[in-house]
């Protein structure tokens, strides 16, 4: 279909960064968490070459904070997600599956542990605010929940350390993986974690005050010209080379932890109390479904969403891209693993018709499939 | 700025009907709920004087509904709503503010009771499917809640009566407003209500079958041509024009049903077990703010949303339209009653300058105003 336009309103949430990104000629985005989330600068295979190259610069404001705080935040959290959080630390991030007490995903946040009695759930699309409140309200539990206007600012990129490390100093280059700092910039203080929703490294700087914000966006710009720097956002070529999941599109509320490889994300053997954990302890010995990597060998610009063998369903395509470094289509399906069992391919309709797909795990595993990265 | 597109992928859910949007020419979308909801067809205007003459099928799937069912639907629902819902009768629609314990809006939906122990919540854009199952979880409540892959078609216009009565029978004529019957199509049991998000009048029904409701949306559109029935939306103008107010534009998670104008759906003086009657009987004493409609006498592209008196900050503007009926620019917007009171204009700064806004209701008074409708 050709490609239509979105109808912005106060509704579809415009960010502390929009006319930044207006000025960099955002061309698509997406609503996420009821705000604008950028999706497409130059082209997705563009963007995605700069990505891998240099360094860009990302309003992923759309990833919103839950905010927890007061004597039962810990419990709170804990009740909602299966992933032991009895020793997790202050300083660090913590990718936490969330499941209700059916063992289904809810959404799939960075957890990160400002205090013993403070969390930010940096959240993937759905209103996690609202579960929160629902279990806080219903328990009876003594927490403050609100969501803060909080707008994260990812650096990502092979030279995004060089480039955060002028701008916010020689200090960030201590931050390990999954670590954060409070780092003061311009008076006002600023979380930055080493992480973000690419593998080509970088950091997320979470913003308090929009102003600061964008002076901060502002000298990012400034100081990296001499590195090529441009505007960027999650990239869907990227994202699924690197085995990266989207909560909504990969994995959704009828998915368990299991089906999307996040078992060593759910404390099986822990004495917890998480909502979900007697319900997964049961699906654990027996989950349904796999989420597996398919590839293609032509490029394609559609796939029906139905995977087959011998003209009988056994999955759903739920992502897909031409991945231009492995000159290979990519795509994830969501199968049924007994159906799949002793196979290693299966079909998909395509706009080139039908099209054998190779079954792969997730993430991709490019040395095994005999596959070397081309370079642009 | 240019209107950028939406990037349509599986977490931005297509529904059962959007390959027949496409055909109709489609031209905007947002997303709600999760899923596409079109927003434009021919033109915002375009599609106004259309709907205000004729007859439009909207695909409204994204008003998904949150399915209530069990010994404590009726319970959940009251601890949700601070409207007094102990009298409801099956068979009736129900405006709904859904309240957090200190009186905000969490949505707005159309309650449907379905019987005794059954409801349908038909929403507004948030995840009130999470708010219900943390409470329902919390407080250890015998429900069974999903979200049922219920499409919302409406059909409405003047002439949107004489068009449903065509295909499903002249017996839908006898449907009270806000009252529902269950019709069979085709083998297939859907609700039919005299509802929807205009003031034009007609009908939604809602489809538990695509294949049935794609055969419905054929044979609308065949029956329809000598009525001239055309695909549409609900309409940005059309819906300021008759006060019809939008969760996340005009009010939302920071408001109250006080501050919206929605008092008579808040039951004070009932005896009911609402998690916010409390705190609202509190806030009815003297409520903060007030929606209110403002009224310029230009044609704008665009409105600061600050509106002011006398240089002081005293309301946000929130959604706005140009009125072709009356020849009018209409805009809603959240004041502060104490800086208003004693006021009757205040003004705004728009692309043509700094214009003044004459302070009206919600919905406007076109009489009082001295303002007739033009024909197109």
């Amino acid at each position: 279909m050709p490609t239509p336009s979105l109808s912005i309103s106060r509704r579809t949430r415009s960010t502390a960064f929009t006319s930044r990104l207006t000025d960099h000629g955002v061309s698509a985005y997406t609503v996420y968490n009821h705000m604008l989330l950028p999706t497409v600068f130059e082209s997705v295979e563009a963007d995605y070459w700069h990505l891998c190259q240099k360094v860009q610069v990302w309003d992923v404001s759309a990833e919103r904070q839950v905010e927890i705080k007061g004597p039962d935040a810990a419990r709170l959290v804990q009740l909602m997600t299966p992933r032991n959080i009895a020793k997790a630390k202050v300083g660090r991030c913590f990718y936490l599956p969330l499941c209700d007490e059916q063992g289904k995903l809810l959404n799939d946040p960075v957890g990160l542990k400002l205090a013993k009695d403070h969390w930010w759930l940096s959240l993937a699309d759905s209103d996690i605010l609202l579960w929160a409140k629902g279990l806080a309200t219903g328990f009876g539990l003594d927490v403050a929940l609100q969501e803060p206007d909080i707008s994260p600012l990812a650096i990502q990129g092979p030279l995004a350390e060089d480039l955060t490390a002028k701008v916010l100093g020689e200090d960030v280059r201590n931050i390990r993986f999954f670590r954060f700092k409070h780092i003061t910039y311009q008076g006002h203080n600023m979380v930055v974690a080493r992480s973000g929703w690419s593998k080509q490294g970088g950091f997320e700087v979470y913003i308090s005050d929009a102003n600061t914000g964008r002076a901060l966006w502002d000298e990012l710009f400034e100081k990296g010209k001499t590195m090529d720097v441009k505007a960027g956002c999650p990239n869907l070529i990227e994202r699924i080379e690197s085995g990266l999941l989207s909560f909504g599109n990969d994995m959704d509320l009828e998915d368990t932890p299991f089906d999307c490889g996040l078992d060593r994300y759910v404390s099986l053997d822990a004495d917890i109390d998480s909502l979900s954990i007697k319900a997964l302890r049961q699906i654990a010995k027996q989950p349904a479904k796999q989420l597996i990597g398919l590839v293609l060998d032509e490029k394609l610009q559609h796939i029906n969403d139905t995977l087959q063998i011998n003209d009988k369903t056994v999955g759903e395509v739920r992502s897909h891209a031409w991945s231009p470094k492995y000159q290979r289509h990519l795509a994830l399906a969501m199968c049924n693993r007994a159906l799949i069992k002793g196979h290693s391919e299966g079909k998909v309709e395509t706009n080139l018709g039908l099209k054998s797909a190779s079954f792969d795990d997730v993430p991709f595993d490019f040395i095994k499939l005999g596959l070397k990265a081309n370079p642009a």
